[in-house]
């Protein structure tokens, strides 16, 4: 019988569905052929975007080498120009589209995965996420900072060459207040925070339990959305991800390295997005809020239920997604 | 410059993004090769489903006719045996996985679309689901149903003949709440339904109106997450679809086959969602709840930013996707 689970920190229920249960050979998608053509993130071609914003040089001993750059998106979704202004239209609200959209490029290596980049280059591209936050929370206009990847077509990239991207905000989203919302009252009821009460049952369970170290966890959550769904966060209560030491930066690289060089040696190289979910500024959530990395290959089609119940339906127990990817042996 | 836009009912932000303003000719999918082969819903393979729960017969003279069917889905993601029990696993909640998945066979014709479907037809669908809506309502496990259809292989459908679906939960669906939530929000505020002053505000403005007759209007929103995705509401406030009169549907059938040739003149038989949001059971909503129907055509890819923000960026504004179905004409 299928079961019903309900998500501890929003409320969101899924159904587990073990009619349809699939195991990964009946997940794999088609990673398709690589597109080919020219590249406008490869090296030599650094005119070919804007300016770059950030970067860390490679160790090349050419001045021109890089390791990563973060430049701002060329068809930007938000711009830093202008200024806040609100209005109305009779009954509905309008602001103008201040933010950011920048890209960070993850390698020079057109052709790298996650599979492939050193514990070193994941660090790099940590190290610039962080940096970039952190310069664009000093923008008072700005009230948040959605940092995620798309990779492969069916994940929505329209780049091949390996990047993420940020958007700057000027309001906070929505799953980010439903987040938000839920820890605190979990918080008011239990004075402690859901995220590490959650943490806390993994370790202790173990059945969806991924990988680990001394500061970091990978978990399947109890109720995900997507077979093999999976998240990370840090093992002591830490609500902003900008605040991370550099120090544990490479802890964090490389169980997002073994996370991942798991999914794909289970699932071969399926598209993923993945999205950090930071504190938003200027508000002081330290208390109650857990800043987590949530991963999802996307292995399913998202159907008109899923669309206007905001319900989902997942082929695939967690227990059994984790089972799968702690059976894999990578080095 | 691009604009942030909320919807007056969730509160929930979308970016109108103008630098990258897509015309219908920049978003047309390939809807892909009729796939052939075996077809359990057409006529004659009747014993390849459960047993129908629902019928409406042909105008055949054979006994064996029928112009729609309702059957069981043959796996479903919930079904009706068992008692509703819940049960904590730490600090999870989990539930039995009881309700009903239930699959309306539209039409006995495999190659049928809601473009080709005389009027006649779509009533009868209408009929088949009010119908199911409100037997299935008298199980008071029940709190809602879901009606959704799923048309393209991009939408999440893996069979090719006009289906739709319903599945009937034991529990108020997240998107569902917040909808009700937003809407008793706004009549506690205003005294007056939030649907009903949208739907006011939309025929004065004009500029979003796709389609109206006597009693149903059908209008791209203020702040939709998706081109050219358009709704349909009842003008007269009515907070569930399954009361409405029977002598009311041939008129909704008719906006909606307005509204699916012209959705298919302009972008060339696109997979898309439809949604059928009514009221939860046993509950009463009729002050502030106005039921309505959401159309997504599925033209764009849903990215990391998307899932991780709950924030959309639509490169169509609606009153541009609104005057691409408006000029299109259809007999």
């Amino acid at each position: 019988m299928s079961e019903l689970r309900k998500d501890p920190v929003i409320g969101r229920w899924v159904i587990i569905s073990t009619e349809r249960a699939k195991r990964p050979s009946d997940l794999m998608v088609d990673p398709g052929e690589p597109r080919g053509g020219f590249c406008p993130l490869c090296p030599g071609n650094e005119d070919k975007t804007p300016p770059e914003v950030f970067s860390i040089p490679g160790e090349g001993s050419n001045s021109q080498d890089w390791a990563v750059r973060v430049v701002p998106n060329k068809f930007p979704a938000l711009t830093l120009e202008g200024s806040l202004h609100k209005r109305s239209e009779g009954m509905y609200d309008i602001m103008n589209g201040v933010g950011a959209h920048e890209v960070i490029i993850e390698t020079p290596d057109h052709t790298a995965t996650f599979s492939s980049l050193p514990v070193a280059a994941f660090t790099n591209i940590l190290l610039a996420c962080k940096n970039r936050l952190n310069v664009l929370k000093q923008d008072n206009r700005l009230r948040y900072i959605a940092v995620f990847k798309n990779c492969g077509e069916a994940a929505g990239a329209t780049l091949e060459h390996p990047h993420s991207q940020l958007i700057a905000l000027p309001v906070i989203p929505r799953r980010v207040t439903e987040k938000l919302d839920g820890s605190q009252a979990y918080f008011n009821y239990k004075r402690q925070c859901v995220f590490c009460d959650i943490i806390q049952q993994e370790l202790t369970d173990g059945r969806r339990l991924v990988a680990q170290n001394d500061d970091f966890i990978a978990f399947e959550p109890f109720a995900p959305r997507f077979p093999f769904e999976t998240h990370i966060l840090p093992r002591n209560h830490q609500s902003v991800f900008e605040d991370t030491a550099d120090c544990m930066l490479p802890a964090l690289a490389e169980i997002m390295s073994i996370v991942f060089r798991k999914i794909n040696k289970v699932l071969g190289f399926p598209p993923f997005n993945f999205m950090l979910h930071t504190a938003p500024f200027n508000k002081d959530v330290s208390e109650f809020y857990h800043w987590h990395l949530e991963i999802i290959p996307r292995l399913t089609k998202i159907a008109g239920f899923e669309w206007g119940s905001g319900f989902y339906i997942n082929p695939t127990p967690p227990e059994q997604a984790a089972q799968f990817l702690r059976d894999s042996a990578v080095e």
